[in-house]
């Protein structure tokens, strides 16, 4: 194998692939990436078995040329610092070689690196997916589809299946589903084009996260194609393979409420500053619980107050506050975080009682809602 | 206590005497800012014992009015607490008010803190230091000479007298010397404004470290005043004291060599670039060392090598190579921070053997100088 190529473009493509690649696998393969040179162009591949992240660059790209190929061939070479070799090397294109017995020898300007890679067969395969039950959706749309649900997914092991997003896709919708059991995030959106039958799989909330760092904000179209085990998000040059997670994910529709006792509309951003404000004084508890509470003059108050440091109390004017007076604690935390994901648009907060589980809309999407489980304090 | 106070400004002096202030401290009254307020403004105080820094906001700054005074008084309040509410207040203006018992409020827009504070009158006493053995220099040329020094300290406090900056005021000359006796920077200035007499004072490098972030790029002067305990630092309205190491600090001068055998000038920035790189393949290892050989036609050749990774060299053409052959062996991390201590300017290094320490210094400024102890390998 031996190719020459502009650093620039190789460290583009080591970016993407460096995001699966972690530095805890027990399978020592996998701290390498994967280079593979054909007359085509280089495809990288790194892996940490739960994601794969494949990308290939060509060898000419919108007329220029980003690689020369003087001889096809693969190596696998450990990962962190080919990377960092790469990102230090003198000159604007770097010549990559490898020898016997998998001497790999880096080069750019007067800057020579030797180093000894690894059996590129013994790289473990991508997993198959059949290309039959795909869909598209446009890539800033699932970004926003992530960002709005992925943040609720239990961070505990206990229960493995909440620590994904539940995709489901029926009656023509798909509808996401993140929950800790303490509070939960769901989207739904109707896609122009939807895969025929129906889809219900669990995507680890970890592959989510991953996936939105390597897509971008464009409407550029991303290929989502789904099998019993695997995932595929494929886009531009960059294909994101995600194990499914096993096990069935809990009805969490009885959960949310069909009646409300009160209604408040209000501004998102105003609202989440002052419970930012008022959870520095709950956060040093265990607890970091702030509590809610209608006033006459369509006001609600916002407080807390921590016994050893002190307390804090604001007022907010609310657009409207329809139905029952409401007090009500909940966690700073989960309340920001929901807020946080209605994009500081103007929401609405829907009560059933202080022991009600509450949700937040935002006034101009529908498709998202945001459930928080209350604390008891009254 | 009773005023009120433009927001922005609160946040610059609390972020000056945040520095001061650690959550480690054992004494309960320093996890906490002194505020005292007079007609003529607000002073802040934060120290963590060894290190003092008050700041003095006027009520008439350039003809803003930044404080408006309804009372006049002090108090002591938690400070990471109150730096957070301070940052996080809806308003441009913030209002304090001091109450029985050291219920403090804080009043701004719709929100409203109360917290507890402490007796102004348990936060310990500034040491006094006269004005007599005063100096002054110009900011910038104290930021870079803590720059140029502060790095090669010891960070181990076997021998705690090493963790300091040797500051030396002798025949009108300022001698700042650090070691950790593996390498050693010392940086020589000629001050127009020196004072009477001779001084020998050792500063913690943490003080200097806190001192460089509060002052200025400017060439605005800073007041140094020294008792035999205690350093005062002075700049705008910002004092910065620092309690002095005891012990003896080490004679350094001897370390250094008189005689040279050969003397290489080169570029320093690309030295700099190629020991950062080979260091990639020494810092795997425990000890992450690089070697220098010169090669004929004024080559110098920096390589390293681990045998469980691979190798690297990379070939330098130097401005003149004089004097013996050499090859030499030494720390990577030590030399990178020598050349970086030189600002990337052209350097000579002048070597004495590969036994010998060798020494650094810039072309353009002969006042500073680094030396480096070798390894032994060849």
């Amino acid at each position: 194998m031996k190719f020459e190529i502009m650093r620039h473009r190789l460290l583009e493509g080591l970016n993407d692939v460096m995001k699966a690649v972690s530095s805890k696998t027990t399978t020592p393969i996998l701290t390498g990436i994967k280079l593979e040179v054909t007359e085509d162009g280089l495809r990288l591949t790194g892996s940490d078995s739960d994601i794969t992240i494949q990308t290939f660059i060509k060898s000419e790209e919108n007329g220029d040329q980003m690689i020369r190929v003087i001889e096809e061939g693969s190596i696998v070479v450990q990962a962190r610092m080919f990377n960092e070799i790469i990102r230090k090397l003198p000159t604007s294109d770097v010549e990559i070689e490898v020898k016997e017995n998998y001497h790999t020898h880096i080069h750019s300007g007067k800057s020579e690196f030797h180093i000894i890679g690894l059996e590129p067969s013994e790289y473990p395969l991508l997993p198959e997916i059949q290309d039959d039950r795909q869909f598209i959706m446009p890539a800033d749309l699932l970004k926003s589809i992530v960002r709005e649900t992925v943040f609720a997914v239990s961070p505990s092991e206990s229960r493995p299946v909440l620590t994904g997003v539940h995709w489901q896709v029926k009656n023509g919708e798909l509808v996401c589903v993140a929950t800790d059991s303490h509070r939960l995030a769901r989207r739904k959106v109707i896609l122009v084009q939807l895969p025929e039958g129906e889809y219900s799989v669990v995507i680890p909330g970890k592959s989510l996260n991953e996936l939105s760092k390597i897509i971008g904000d464009s409407s550029e179209p991303v290929y989502i194609a789904m099998t019993s085990q695997q995932v595929l998000f494929k886009t531009g040059n960059v294909l994101l393979y995600s194990r499914l997670l096993e096990g069935n994910y809990p009805d969490t529709s009885r959960l949310i409420p069909t009646e409300y006792k009160t209604t408040v509309s209000m501004n998102g951003k105003v609202l989440f500053q002052a419970i930012d404000r008022a959870s520095l004084m709950a956060r040093e508890e265990r607890n970091n619980i702030v509590r809610l509470s209608s006033i006459e003059g369509n006001i609600v108050e916002i407080s807390s107050s921590s016994p050893e440091i002190g307390e804090v109390e604001e007022e907010i004017q609310t657009t409207s506050i329809e139905g029952e007076e409401i007090k009500i604690s909940f966690s700073a935390k989960y309340m920001m975080d929901a807020l946080r994901a209605l994009d500081g648009h103007d929401v609405i907060v829907q009560f059933t009682g202080a022991m009600r589980p509450f949700i937040l809309n935002s006034v101009h999407d529908e498709g998202v809602l945001q459930l928080i489980v209350p604390v008891r304090t009254y």
